[in-house]
């Protein structure tokens, strides 16, 4: 019994047929006896299919109109949700962002929830309707529509779950939940029950794709528990949520590996103080996201500079250094597209030492070769080879004791299930 | 110099190209000196689109659901035209039904105007800005999206127009202007420069559709000046305004044949007092509109009663008077589809006596059967075999004098537009 936040995203509403099959999974979590928001994106392609449209007719759109025309996408699909929702005998109402209440500050594309006011949302539960409510928008002081930006609609459940005092918000997925490590590569991984608000956002940093970095912040911001889940069965899910002592113990929770890096190296720079201020301020000013960074050790007073970017800042970080080069008399500048990160996460990592020690330890075994490394309290990331990536996950996902114990019920059980194989019950 | 409200239907922003060829038309009048407001119907065929999908979730969807469906059609088309706008230099705003201050009743699907706070349009026209309106929607006190029915964005255009007190509303249409009868059944039909608004609502409620009743209504109301103009050149449309004493003198403005009748006869029905009250008020009570009526003479206290309904209309009329026939003691009921309606609108009537008798003697000399015949103050229509529809009115129009003078000017001109062909210029 509880109010429950449901975020259904657009490949779980592509058309009529996966619109039905969402509407009775709300019916069947509201039979379970909850009151339920559900948080609904736009249907399959649309919002792509709408920006295609907008460049047909003028290749920079202004963000207010962009803002205007993407939000239609998911009023239309909280209409039709709400129109399955009634088919099947379940009382419900869509409501735009602006009906729900979400005002959002005056930034087109990537507006802020600025606050939310909840009354019309209560007043329709109060009466028994599920509250179907367009993800992604909101309204601005001007009454202009405004999108969130990436991930948005996650954020819009994490908001209203926070405005509503909500048990839960479920963000529902082609997945069954958050796993030690990719399935698709790692055939042993398995779903974890729970895992911590910053664990989860040093994996989403890392690359796993399951949650929008935003929406984590937010929950840990307001506490909402958040939970992962599938949106085809009804079983429980991933937790995401505060520490608490009651949690498993795993001193890794995760493992990541983001192969959308490449290594920038400016060759035979001046070792001279301020230089690296200069290059990285520079990185800033552009904005870019600088992640992990090396610089050898000096030799004639020269030495080179390697840091990593994501893949699609490779362009703009030429533009903004190649013209430093000259500047700071460094030799060249190159990038190296064939890397990835690898990443341990885990809160254990905090009262655990060797973890690093560890983790180089098989990654020599295994013959991969590390150059770069970053860490953070919860985590160690380590730059290898593109092509060594899986190799690597695989092997630290064994020696650090996260592979799934073979059951035959385990086996039993992931045949059932529609994605990610292999996986502990 | 002036404010002009300019409309364009779905067909005329289609796709990108179209919004493209729209943009430049709009930035022309712009460019004339003149402060645009545009109405905009949805993209093509979106709204047929839309209507199916939501049947495909529910074969009964929810009126107010439906209504948030359908009204993202509008806003969508909106922001696009209004990006192709920028594309090409032009200031522009998009504003949804909502932004533009339009408030509607609480009905939904066919909602009424009930008022429109012009505001925030005219704030961004004093800025230089076209403003760019959502049609066929307006928000009512709920707070809810309502759109208005077959014609809805004419209306917005006529209703927008009459609380700007702008100069004109312009309905931009495939078609150059109205013209004496359809172009397609009489080549020698010619374009009319004017026509009052109790003439336009004669003729479009006789089968004319160029524009819709509601939106002559509406500006009729507002004293509205409107011109249905063509949406590929700029040049003269025609003008619906008042009656005034510069307006060429035409005895019939217009002919229309409407072949969407049909004719239900009532066989032996007891000539006794009341009964015709019944059936009419049987079909009042169905929303059935009736338009001719005839009652035969009565032979032995037993007659026959006819009169035409909609073809759309034959099922359910069949469904209320059928039960009827017994409970009046008739002795059955037919219907005949094969019938047509045609008619003669010009206030010219008023002052003019013999139109109806030269009427039927141009049609019986083509040997043309009159079936049943209704008049008012400016019309006279008769029914006649649908057969015999495109003839009667091609005769009609020669009789009265209307056919359109032949010049070559005239034919080389036609030529060049994209339809209706052979009109006067």
């Amino acid at each position: 019994m509880g109010l429950f936040v449901q975020k259904y995203g657009g490949s779980s509403v592509a058309d009529a047929v996966c619109m039905r099959r969402v509407a009775k999974r709300i019916r069947d979590t509201q039979a379970d006896g909850h009151q339920v928001v559900v948080v609904v994106s736009a249907m399959g392609d649309t919002t792509d299919d709408l920006i295609t449209l907008a460049k047909q007719v003028n290749p920079e759109p202004n963000e207010r109109e962009m803002d205007s025309l993407l939000a239609t996408g998911e009023m239309a699909s909280s209409a039709i949700l709400t129109m399955a929702l009634n088919a099947i005998g379940v009382k419900a109402i869509s409501m735009t962002g602006h009906q729900a209440g979400i005002r959002v500050d005056g930034t087109h594309l990537k507006a802020k929830i600025e606050a939310i006011d909840p009354k019309r949302i209560h007043r329709h539960l109060k009466q028994g309707f599920v509250v179907v409510v367009a993800g992604f928008q909101g309204t601005n002081r001007r009454k202009d529509t405004a999108t969130l930006g990436r991930g948005g609609s996650d954020t819009t459940a994490v908001a209203l779950a926070a405005a509503l005092k909500a048990d839960r918000c479920q963000i529902l997925k082609d997945v069954d939940g958050i796993f030690t490590a990719n399935p698709r590569v790692v055939p042993k991984a398995h779903k974890l029950e729970v895992i911590t608000y910053d664990e989860m956002l040093e994996l989403a940093s890392c690359g796993a794709e399951v949650l929008q970095s935003r929406a984590v912040e937010c929950a840990k911001n307001y506490g909402v528990v958040l939970e992962v889940v599938s949106s085809f069965v009804i079983k429980p899910g991933t937790l995401v949520r505060e520490e608490v002592d009651t949690m498993e113990k795993m001193i890794i929770r995760g493992i990541a590996a983001d192969k959308n890096q490449a290594k920038a190296t400016l060759l035979g720079v001046p070792d001279t103080p301020g230089v690296a201020a200069r290059i990285f301020k520079t990185l800033a000013a552009a904005n870019i996201n600088v992640d992990m960074i090396v610089q050898n050790v000096s030799a004639a007073g020269i030495t080179d500079v390697s840091f990593t970017v994501g893949r699609d800042d490779v362009a703009k970080t030429r533009r903004v250094i190649e013209p430093l080069v000259k500047t700071i008399r460094a030799e060249g500048l190159n990038f190296d597209d064939n890397i990835a990160k690898v990443s341990l996460v885990g809160v254990g990592m905090k009262s655990h030492s060797g973890v690093a020690y560890k983790m180089f330890d098989v990654l020599a075994a295994k013959k991969v070769n590390i150059e770069m490394i970053s860490t953070s309290e919860i985590k160690i990331s380590v730059a290898v080879r593109a092509t060594h990536a899986d190799q690597a996950v695989r092997a630290l996902h064994t020696a650090f004791g996260m592979d799934a114990p073979t059951k035959k019920k385990a086996k039993k059980t992931a045949a059932k299930t529609a994605t990610a194989a292999k996986q502990k019950q």
